[in-house]
């Protein structure tokens, strides 16, 4: 939590449940991947926080925009990006997402199948294409791997395919999952992606660019990796396996730039046993997995926890969101302890929220209005 | 798929995501409730479906209403409901729901420990209370069990320390999950509340409800069993425990009364093999887990699809949402089959969408928009 956090929780005491995320750590998060990985371009994935707040402070700081979407596309345009510095980074996108994209001046596409190809091909004539391949997610704690890319065979016959159909051919993307604590997780792709460089050169196709993806991960309960390690272990493996005739080199960061700058103040509502004795005590916030904390699902995401009794004696608990949803539980299986006097009222800050939560939360489960955001 | 939702997408053709609900179905299935459990008082789960169509026809059928929040209790009150016929039946509630709750006249709460207990007494003085029991989720396919409901033995101390605390120690209650496909499931949990309510009686309270929650199934793609089999099974389970001394029986469906009353009509974005030969299919739709599909997590809730294609030859898929998100798969693991003839720009329809889906559904997750809805 930032001291400009700190101070606004203290000062402003906003209503809860909400999201407060300073905008200056955004940037210090922007700057530091630039010095880890200085080769690279950044494409902020803009599905990890759309908050025009963000968008434009990254455009200032020229960042390019990795887009789901054609309406995150509207909203890069919006906050000031030119069409030059977006990438249609979804697979799976509508005609009509294609058309609009292409009719703004949007002109770099990825895909990772014949039939969007295809669709690429009629509808954004001419653009950038970037064919996804299938890698392992080993190591991440938000995998990603069965939903998107293709074979080194299939990639190798889809961007032969591409030039005849008078698409540019630019490069291969993989995406190695979302919080990836493994610095060497990256080295294997890029030596699939460099073997299928080369053998396309061969066949007469010189590829121009890698994109990396995102999966940076940052630091929730436990230490991760330093950034700087996992720029080191990428330009080890790059140069390794590309020797002098680097590509162009794209990352997609959206956690590791939005996420530690952003903080879910939120209260207790309820601290109970139930009559299970022994059983851990059940503490209920007013937010959950339905009001934004998506990424708990299967315990997956593990956020650090801060209270205002902390200090005293801890006890094991169970720890769930305010809905009669029998799904609303962040974590049961996972060892949480919280302090044993913590009470019905109490706010509770949660760490390292500031991606992939304001968005994911329901329109009006149970009632419970959005989240509010709050960017400083 | 009623005629009626049948004739309003083909003559609007709404745009795809949306929902359409016929609201005439919903009345149907309450009547056909009514007729199943002629003794029990229905409180619709407003947190199945809160639009105000929905709760502004039940109102005109004389229904009650269960609320998970004090904005379901001002969605029915503005719907026109009474206050006397609000159960807040959230037993994690935010002081400021409940004062606001009794401000506005509800006198029906529920609650599962002591701190809830205390908050009733101190802020809703003198209302009716009940207690939820837990009870065995065996046979739901979205269980409820570990995250609501306290021991037969702390219900007993509570009840009697409802009445010391001066308020209306009224009930019990208990769910045994939703999409409950066992007729047999109530007999237990009814044999439980029994005993507890003769224990009771002879420490000299005299408890007069029992809300036997929801849990009611509806067909998605396999028959369950008729409404009046679960009518006739928990008449005679409470028939069998209370004797003739039956109490007052108070239910609260939500999926059974407009989960068959709606249809999810999507597009199909992309259908592709990305050469994983032998593989299924993947089919990505333009509404996912994130969308509103959320009851697919852990492919719980599994949705029968009907396509313009049927009747043509099939082949295994996999389904998926349109997020870059890749924890948006909704059928991996379950065997489904589509027309192998499906391609990206069909329109088809997830049957039984009625409950459940539109609040879930995320604000704006990769920029999507919220499912639009339609009453008709």
């Amino acid at each position: 939590m930032t001291p400009k956090i700190s101070q606004f929780l203290a000062e402003e005491k906003p209503a809860t449940p909400c999201l407060v995320v300073d905008v200056d750590e955004v940037e210090n998060r922007y700057r530091a991947l630039q010095v880890a990985l200085p080769l690279a371009r950044i494409y902020y994935a803009v599905k990890a926080n759309p908050a025009e707040a963000i968008l434009t402070r990254l455009v200032s700081l020229g960042s390019s925009f990795d887009a789901a979407s054609w309406e995150e596309i509207e909203m890069c345009l919006n906050a000031g990006a030119d069409a030059d510095d977006i990438s249609f980074g979804n697979t799976v996108k509508k005609v009509g997402a294609i058309k609009a994209a292409y009719a703004a001046g949007v002109r770099l596409f990825v895909f990772d199948c014949e039939e969007e190809l295809n669709k690429l091909a009629q509808h954004a004539p001419g653009s950038k294409v970037y064919c996804r391949l299938l890698v392992d997610n080993y190591g991440a704690e938000w995998p990603l791997s069965r939903k998107f890319g293709t074979t080194v065979e299939s990639a190798r016959e889809l961007m032969l395919k591409a030039r005849d159909l008078g698409l540019d051919p630019y490069g291969l993307s993989f995406h190695v999952g979302s919080q990836q604590v493994e610095t060497g997780s990256y080295e294997m792709a890029i030596s699939r992606v460099a073997a299928l460089v080369s053998d396309l050169s061969e066949a007469g196709l010189d590829l121009r660019m890698v994109n990396l993806g995102g999966g940076f991960p940052i630091r929730y309960r436990e230490d991760v990796p330093h950034i700087d390690d996992f720029g080191e272990a990428i330009s080890t493996a790059m140069k390794k396996h590309f020797g002098n005739a680097l590509p162009e080199m794209l990352i997609e960061p959206g956690r590791f730039i939005v996420g530690a700058a952003g903080v879910v103040s939120a209260e207790v509502v309820l601290v109970s046993q139930r009559g299970r004795e022994g059983g851990p005590r059940w503490v209920y916030l007013d937010i959950g997995r339905f009001g934004g904390l998506a990424e708990t699902e299967g315990e997956a995401i593990r956020y650090a926890i801060r209270t205002p009794r902390d200090g005293g004696q801890t006890g094991a608990v169970a720890l769930a969101g305010p809905t009669c949803d029998g799904a609303d539980i962040m974590y049961e299986k996972t060892h949480y302890e919280l302090p044993l006097a913590l009470e019905s009222g109490d706010r509770v800050e949660l760490l390292g929220t500031g991606a992939y939560v304001s968005t994911y939360c329901a329109t009006r489960f149970n009632g419970f209005a959005p989240l509010a955001e709050h960017y400083i």
